[in-house]
């Protein structure tokens, strides 16, 4: 699948399973695998022969790339692992062809044009489905012709970079509730972006929705414009009427006032935070530091609750598909295996491009011992685990004393905490790698220079923060609600 | 949906389940339905409360008529029926827009037309897809323009009329086995159309697909050109090829030659089985009486074996979207549903349009009793039984009485016979509507008559033929050999 | 599987599927037939080849007989048919072991009696497990020697005689109410009896549940006891008890004499309803006439609304299994083939046992076509419609009339209206039945007579009642809302 | 569910999900969880309304130890956890009863003794379900008293001590293959007893199945008796024949000669094995001496492939329930989940019992990080990890470098590979715990003393083997190829 033209890597699971002959017999790991497979796969399937893997195999694969990209599995019952057959009964396929590109219909790119020229408070938000249709240059070229706000979604960062002029992340609540016309490139209008919905939008906002799915158009919200197709096709084709019909959105309009106003007060109050000379750290402290030291071209892994969801904002993106995080599901435990597959693309084909992966202390405890993986391939990632022992709070090891003379951990410790200054970076060390326990910004910027600059090794920097720090106050408190 | 830019119907399923607080406890009919219902729909959902009744119907009409139409089911439970809400807590929802539309990319567009112009033996296939996308006009100008030969599907009849100069039909194994490049608007490679694999296909024919769902390009075989989009879009798209740089292939070429010889030797042997004047009739016979007198507008109904196959062979379409038949799955039972559908849309949309079902005895047998509701409802469908006393093969009269002196028919007679000269005309006299039974052309023809004069009234049509009647020889023996 | 121990009879389907080779292709008829019958069987596979297909057959059989039993799937690809095997590779096996038996507890059985005889209000409620276990011999000998009163539940009539005198059905609401201690042979506390809880039954009842199936016990209510075991083998095992310690419930209790009362009360008023001369008939005149008639050894099958609820409490059952109808989902649509069914076996294993098939018309309009089976295998069935026009209620010819002059039925019958006299019979004359249209008591008499009397045809008689006919009234509002 | 009488625990996933007015919208997490829990579970469900929770809860524990025990989910919705509710609208439900207990048919059981008192070479197999139906007491009795040889599986391991004298764990493939008559407890014949066939088996061995699911009985093989029932009580039947006629084995018989014979000659060659002074050390000495100093009531946990394999052979257990390892499904990532369960059960019920957790590295490598759980929890668990560098086979640290210089060791080395000398203790040592390094037979004397004397803490002891290390040749070949 080396095809430069392929949108997007196949995800592919290969299962093996029991015996054929031993099926219903109570073999070793007997179980309808495929059928378990059907609610998370686009394709599930079992070749019914040697000779048909090939065939099952790129259908698979095929079915993972082509339309809305999504992971396919096939299942190799033991009995083929070792099984011979004629090589010439089999019947070889290449792979496919790269997917099909589908445009907009040409009147409804020509509506959503003029909905947008007519917009007086405009965004533009950026999805994931713009970063696997590599629609950056496209997207680019639109913001920067049509001077417009925009906004990426956690996996769509960087397709803009992030701090393009009109990136509006600072103001994002605001930007969302105030638009009067939002433009989605690949993003769907779920709990990440509060449904398309009142209160978090104005009540007759008006969506152009540009998505490869047509099942997705329409969804929770009734579209003003609808572009079926690929997001990198459908952009050219809206850049095409803006250059048949040139337009900017003026820069003095009093909605670009209303973001920058807010931008800046929201980064001086992180500033602020991040400035704070008092120990523990908080997180504002640490993601500004990271932030300064990172390489513009790195992968950014990132897994956790407040560590990914304020890392998101400090942490920038200048390339697209290069940050990878708990994405819609926000399943937890992702991060290390992003981080191999990362680093191992990296190696093959950008060697010296570096991967950075920031976990929570409770992220990492679900597959923290991938460090023995990291470095058995010996993979120079940097692993930040950002230590407040817990989730979303824990405690100091003081208190925690405390409370355990009234009893022991199981009983009086809520169930978010986690064990007081675990020493993660041990976990690194155990195999080979190099550990960092630092709990003052300096520590930070020492470990974090030595990490980046030794590319023949993996390190871990167990960052420890404030226990009880979060995120800083919001305006409404119906941001502090989940996705309401 | 009365909104005529509707592409197609929506397909939703609402089904009645228990009462949500006797889950668990063995409620009537208590079973997981939307569970059961995953594995056959594009959506299957039960709304949450009352309330979200309106929402969840939006969703399940969008996602049966958006991208490649399909079923969706909706779960209501008992308590939902009666249940009381206030009338302000509901949020009613619109009907959503119709199907978005999208085009294909405009260099594969090219390309496809370049393909088509160096073909030495093309062919066009419209499957239903074309016919769900409303793509007739656009079409049957491509036809006409490039004077190119096509074949339609089962369920993609009548896109182009079956009269139409270009229609080859009647030589459709040729058609499909010499072809060097063929154009598929909306139809599948699957069984229907024998994987578009050797030995009913050339090894090296370029395929051209067309189609609404781009998993489905490139399946079984690696096409030429795949153009993703809405195949009304994508034929206006090849439109504009042929009209900046128009091109049409030669009539008088050998393709159009070998195409009619073929055409010409098949018709001839149907007409000489037609003609035949031995009783009992043979199914050519029929089907030439049959469609000598159809009105050219009418919705045809059809399922059986031989009833089904044959039958389409004969009967002709003239407008799209007017046959009906067990389509892909080729499941038996659905006709008289149909029948009673068409008949309704009929009613309503076009006074006076007639519906005619022709049906197998042993297709006929699923869902006979539905004639009490064609009754009830007093819908004038001319019902056709083609009866050879069984499926694909039964016995005479005589011979059953034979056999059965050597046992009972539970023992003797073959899975396939039906019990002959049964009365099915009588299934339809026992609910007050008209029944014949006919056993020479000359009867067909009076009843025939008679039924389609008759505006008012159903009427079934009970028409003997030889039961060891079959389809007339074909060329090679992996021609009758099933999909090979 | 002829073995006369086996208690109950295997149920498989055995379904063909398309060619393992052409799977994911789009083959004919292709679907994961497997995965989409597990919501439904205990047991559903595919043989993994040719080889194996006799111990997937075995284990299907075994899974579907012992234990709890259910219906079993076996999946036959399409090139198994005709695919050819050296014959010493098949590993044949024999069919399964009669189902294994298991006892309760001594010491639950112990309490079990304890329990019973101390009851004041006892009652015994016999299910269709009773009959699965062929416990007739048992629950006959329980029943005579302790005189305590019964209920048997739909599918449990016949376990004991309904004419036995200790039989309280005519008392159902009643003896459910007010019993104190009730003991479940084999029926389970779902909507049927209406969970176990009040307001129909007493808030301490006392439930002494027998069961083979472990999971069960406990289900909605706490039991006093839970006796897990074959169902048979637990009857008897209290037989030994009441052998020990001999008892009998007193037959002047008083509880004796409210059910005895009650009894009374209503079998009265159905002979009253019985007795009217009114015409159209209504259903108690209606199941009165054919109680009267029918062979006491005859199966008897029926499906329907009110027909399947009244006919249920008039025709009585003399012997265990031989009652057939919709069961525990109601499924309507199953009469006809259980019809056939029983012929079948009362042809080869009781020359001259009748079956009789009692149908509601909307019942009978599911499957009605079946008459053709019935007639093509000569099974001397006799088929009764209890033709109302309708489901609950119809319409008489002349309101019908009267209202279609207001429009067309699609818009002003009530969607549980049927076609006013409708003649089910000539469903049956036309594949060479005979058939009756009745609307006296005394043509029902005569056609019935010559109906049993010709035990070389089947026969349909259609009954016309009175369309706005309905069961008796009831006591409390709740014993018509459906399962409070 | 303290209740002493409950024979097991019920194991229930309660499981959150999106709020419930949110499905179908693309909530946080939303998919449709009872359903994908569906092939998993023996009940899966979502109440209804908060106030079904509670009957809910009963029918999911009540399931999950009824009949043959397994696991439950009952999926609660986010907007019930902080929804309020009347107190009174909510059923409160007591938990189930003990589960019901069945017995075997008296004369299975008669027969069942007569074919055992006719065995040349019985064998009882004792499985996990003697375990779980508590059944020791009585099995212990029948071996004792008819002095019968015994083998348990995996998790029926300590039913009957492994010191028991008639334990032929050391003849294992000798007794299955040559016993004429095998009484399996609660042991089902899937792969882990291969399947009950040739050639692991006497063609014509006689099996006795006892077990609780009816279903299980026959299952690959026709066995010779089938008691149906709770294990604990059939054997308690089969106590009661040999107390009516006592029998014993005879002690001198050849069967337990060759028996004998084996077993010495193995457990001489194991203690061969163990008693190698090369360094590294094999398997056979780490577990001996590992074997010397555990105490005899401990919990064992296990998982790994030879770790647990021939652990299994050499440590000992004296009491039932008390091994826990990854059981018929070989599920790795089970052991420190199940040692944590454990080692609360010991500290609330049974305080000073210790548990040991023998894990192989890369069985380790699945969950090592819930060591950050013990040590939050205190809880004082031996870990040893016996590391081998690889799974069945790894590489010592000199020939991976060597290896490494060809290639990075995502090329080079085999994907069973891991890192060598991994220093798994300091995963421990980074959270509190104790660690060791430990590669010599007195290094692992001392370290485990220390552990084990240590009651305060929980303790890992990483112990490196010989990394070509395996276990002794095995008579047949078929004895390596897994479960022929």
């Amino acid at each position: 699948m080396a095809n430069a033209n392929v949108n997007c890597w196949p995800l592919i699971v290969i299962g093996g399973s029991s015996e054929r002959r031993q099926e219903t017999m109570g073999a070793f790991q007997e179980f309808p695998q495929v059928e378990a497979c059907r609610l998370y796969c686009k394709f599930s399937a079992r070749p019914s022969s040697i000779e048909t893997i090939p065939s099952i195999i790129e259908k698979a694969v095929r079915s993972s790339i082509y339309g809305r990209p999504g992971p396919c599995y096939v299942d190799i019952p033991a009995d083929f692992v070792n099984f011979q057959v004629n090589v010439n009964s089999i019947k070889y396929m290449e792979c496919c062809l790269p997917p099909p590109v589908s445009m907009a219909e040409t009147s409804a790119v020509y509506m959503a044009a003029s909905v947008l020229r007519n917009a007086k408070r405009p965004l533009l938000i950026i999805g994931k489905g713009a970063a696997y249709s590599r629609a950056e240059e496209a997207i680019r070229k639109l913001v920067g012709q049509c001077k417009l706000p925009f906004l990426p979604t956690p996996m769509g960062k960087g397709v803009v970079p992030d701090n393009h002029p009109n990136c509006v992340s600072a103001a994002r609540s605001r930007a969302l509730q105030f638009a009067d016309v939002i433009v989605l490139f690949g993003a769907r209008l779920n709990w990440i972006l509060h449904f398309g919905l009142p209160p978090r939008y104005q009540p007759d906002v008006k969506f152009i929705q540009v998505d490869i799915c047509a099942e997705e158009l329409g969804n929770n919200v009734k579209p003003a414009v609808s572009l079926l197709g690929d997001i990198n096709a459908v952009t050219k084709q809206l850049l095409e009427q803006f250059d048949k019909t040139p337009w900017q959105y003026p820069a003095e309009s009093s909605w670009w006032q209303t973001l920058r106003e807010k931008m800046e007060s929201n980064e001086a109050a992180s500033k602020e935070l991040a400035s704070q000379k008092s120990l523990p750290m908080n997180y504002y402290t640490v993601f500004y530091q990271v932030q300064e030291q990172l390489p513009r071209d790195c992968f950014v892994v990132s897994e956790g609750a407040n560590t990914m969801d304020i890392g998101r904002t400090v942490i920038q993106n200048y390339l697209p598909r290069h940050r990878l995080d708990a994405g819609t599901f926000g399943t937890m435990g992702v991060g290390l295996g992003f981080a191999i597959a990362a680093a191992i693309v990296a190696r093959d084909r950008n060697p010296g491009k570096r991967v950075i992966c920031v976990e929570g202390d409770s992220a990492f405890g679900f597959s923290g011992m991938e460090v023995e993986t990291i470095c058995r391939y010996n993979l120079p990632i940097v692993l930040l685990v950002v230590n407040n022992n817990g989730i979303y709070q824990g405690f100091d090891a003081d208190t925690w004393k405390e409370m355990l003379k009234f009893g022991d951990a199981t009983e009086v410790a809520p169930p978010v905490c986690l064990l007081p200054n675990s020493h993660y970076e041990q976990v690194m060390t155990a195999f080979g790698g190099k550990g960092y326990f630092v709990e003052t910004p300096e520590e930070l910027q020492k470990s974090l220079r030595e990490s980046l600059a030794d590319t023949t090794k993996p390190s871990l920097i167990n960052i420890m923060i404030e226990p009880q720090a979060t995120r800083k106050a919001q305006d409404f408190h119906w941001l502090t609600r989940s996705n309401m």
